[in-house]
């Protein structure tokens, strides 16, 4: 499973800025990044007058837009995702998710907090992997200054991004759920589908492997 | 995989119009549709202002915002992504795509003309499935008239959407190339992985299975 790491705190307290300055340094470290805003007011994309969007209104419950370096897409949803969810589909071969919000999901926090804006921290010190704050609480967990991008992407560096050989990296979800098994599991199917995809011509060093089963199967 | 229907035709002769038309068609029978369009010259989404969209110009691979209805995307990608692929990613649980463009790609195709814009037909006939048109060809291929959006979708309907008992719904991605196999090779892996699977407690009757191998497993 790709890492995901919630950044949280109060409104107006610059999680957006934050998530502009990890964005680059994580990039400079030659990781593949993505990010999930969570909007529960939801969102508007369109843009008066554009074609594009048009067929969204139209009642197409998938509108993609594909061009020679990025594909842009809305999907309808019957109930919220979840921030495991959105990775899984359009993000499962990214090594880090930075999140905005998310504040109750169970992902890993960093919670922004500003002297000036006051109040207690939003997270319990149990949830925090860092705080990046001017202001110091008395919590056992490693507070960052603003300036510190570095130092924080260090953290979660060492934390959180996997690399391929230590990795679990296989995941199976069922009717829109991740199934959660033992690793030895796991590695019995996947090595299961590896060995039949191997003996297939022409694959002989299968790295990434999808496999997508609609069909109501009578086993 | 998902059927994908290619409305294509000259600039300006009614194709965003003709999908605006068999969105609700298709969606009023029950169908979950997707529509994909393909823009050469690239595309602009970010709002000047938003919050939202600050992270893509971070330099995030991937950029979600969600809301409990929707989930939208832009996801970078290294090279142009094919039709079949963006399907796989992110509609492969829709009953048919309708893409806007794509002349070049596959998939069959609904040519629009309109007499006053002139010219020929963009399409060969062995590629078209039917033709919206308010002249008439002397070819064999279905003409349909503007107002017959039902016609069309009738059409469409009886020759793409196949409905789930006698689909071949299984697909097999590698290294991001979809990987053609005989049905009954196809059957064997999905129905080894199912087997697998239901076994597992709390998994009695899977609907769909997503399995994601990500590891460089040694076999």
């Amino acid at each position: 499973m790709v890492p995901i790491i919630s950044v949280v705190g109060r409104s107006d307290v610059g999680k957006t800025t934050l998530l502009e300055k990890l964005l680059p340094e994580f990039k400079k470290r030659g990781y593949r990044v993505g990010t999930i805003k969570h909007d529960v007011h939801g969102f508007d994309l369109d843009k008066p007058g554009k074609d594009s969007w048009r067929m969204a209104r139209a009642g197409s419950d998938m509108v993609a837009i594909s061009s020679p370096d990025r594909v842009a897409v809305i999907r309808k949803v019957e109930e919220e995702w979840t921030a495991d969810r959105i990775v899984h589909h359009f993000g499962a071969d990214l090594d880090i998710i930075l999140t905005e919000g998310y504040k109750r999901g169970g992902a890993p926090k960093v919670e922004v907090y500003r002297k000036e804006k006051g109040g207690d921290l939003l997270c319990s010190p149990e949830e925090l992997v860092a705080i990046v704050t001017d202001e110091r609480f008395p919590i056992n967990v490693p507070h960052f200054h603003w300036d510190d991008t570095e130092g924080l992407v260090d953290l979660l560096e060492e934390r959180f991004i996997t690399h391929e050989d230590d990795s679990n990296g296989v995941s199976l979800w069922i009717d829109g759920k991740p199934i959660s098994l033992k690793p030895f599991v796991m590695d019995f199917i996947a090595n299961t589908v590896k060995g039949m995809v191997v003996t297939l011509k022409g694959i002989k060093t299968p790295g990434i492997i999808y496999l997508h089963i609609k069909k109501r199967l009578h086993v």
